[in-house]
């Protein structure tokens, strides 16, 4: 069933384009938009287009900024002896949430996933090569630990081994707070794989 | 924690405002966007604003439309003799899509409710009454069937009653698919109430 505004059909369409956003969600966003003021709506779109204006890639780690080099990659409080090597921009959001961090990133910009035709050319390891000067002293691999996560962290770790850099890999196991009963049976194994002494 | 961006801020603000969207959808939102083309952005934006300055209230039923009054109100193919009255113009839709409101319809604008200081002068009733010519022979409620709905419909019923038109309510009761165990009470007796005859 399709309405018989134009405009209204256009802004669903458009708007169930967003993650995660189906038809539905998208006609409620628009019936919400139709009761909010036009100033409202201005400002909205206003939002999104300097979003786009705005913000680009830092040159040297890749992270989202308005000002390249980004923030993190100019800082003189950054050890920056530590480069943590993560997917997506958003991965550095939740990193430096929990503040424990305190050297620079690189973002890949994707996973290795040979079935979607995705190869180390298609993601920014060359350039994380050329960032492995003498200063870097360690590389912590943050990838998810997905299929395709677990396979670019192994083809990093294979590729920087011989150039004398330490290589680590975040830890798997039980997330703080959940149920050991609940846990599938790869990440109680990863979990008592990685065990640390007390 | 905040991006050190501030157009990535105003996005995900703007963005979280619409319905069911938090931060954290506003956040996939945003680097969903920040992906795509200038040109794509461009497109959502400009639907968005397109939106708000096409689409308007029918001044008859008060349905969005784009052309006043809009296709319903005008189509000579409707029975003139019956109004379905509903509160929101996305219930228009949910109704048309069924094929079986072939009359017109008066779009309330919401449901009484006492406690959020919502009165019949809120709604469109002054304009529904102005609309019970002696062509109308029907008026057929489809507010929500909760408090507020169910509130609206009693107070039309007994306003238009003594007017000598037919008031209908739409049935309440077990909806089609779902198991009798675990209807709740009030729409069980509500389904035995209203049982049809074969």
């Amino acid at each position: 069933m399709k309405y018989s505004s134009d405009a209204v059909e256009k802004a669903i369409h458009e708007l169930s384009k967003l993650p995660g956003v189906g038809r539905k969600s998208a006609q409620r966003h628009v019936f919400y938009l139709l009761k909010q003021s036009e100033n409202d709506v201005q400002q909205l779109a206003d939002a999104l287009l300097e979003l786009k204006s705005k913000v680009r890639n830092c040159s040297v780690c890749f992270n989202i900024t308005e000002n390249d080099p980004c923030p993190i990659c100019t800082s003189e409080k950054r050890d920056r002896s530590v480069i943590c090597v993560v997917e997506e921009a958003n991965d550095v959001l939740a990193l430096e949430k929990t503040g424990e961090c305190r050297g620079l990133y690189h973002v890949l910009g994707g996973a290795l996933s040979p079935l979607d035709g995705i190869g180390p050319d298609d993601l920014r390891v060359k350039e994380l090569l050329q960032r492995l000067t003498e200063e870097v002293k360690e590389i912590i691999i943050a990838t998810n630990p997905n299929t395709e996560g677990e396979a670019t962290a192994l083809y990093l770790a294979k590729l920087i081994k011989p150039m004398n850099i330490k290589i680590s890999r975040i830890a798997r196991g039980i997330p703080v707070g959940a149920d050991l009963e609940y846990a599938d049976e790869i990440t109680l194994a990863r979990a008592i794989e990685g065990r640390l002494e007390y």
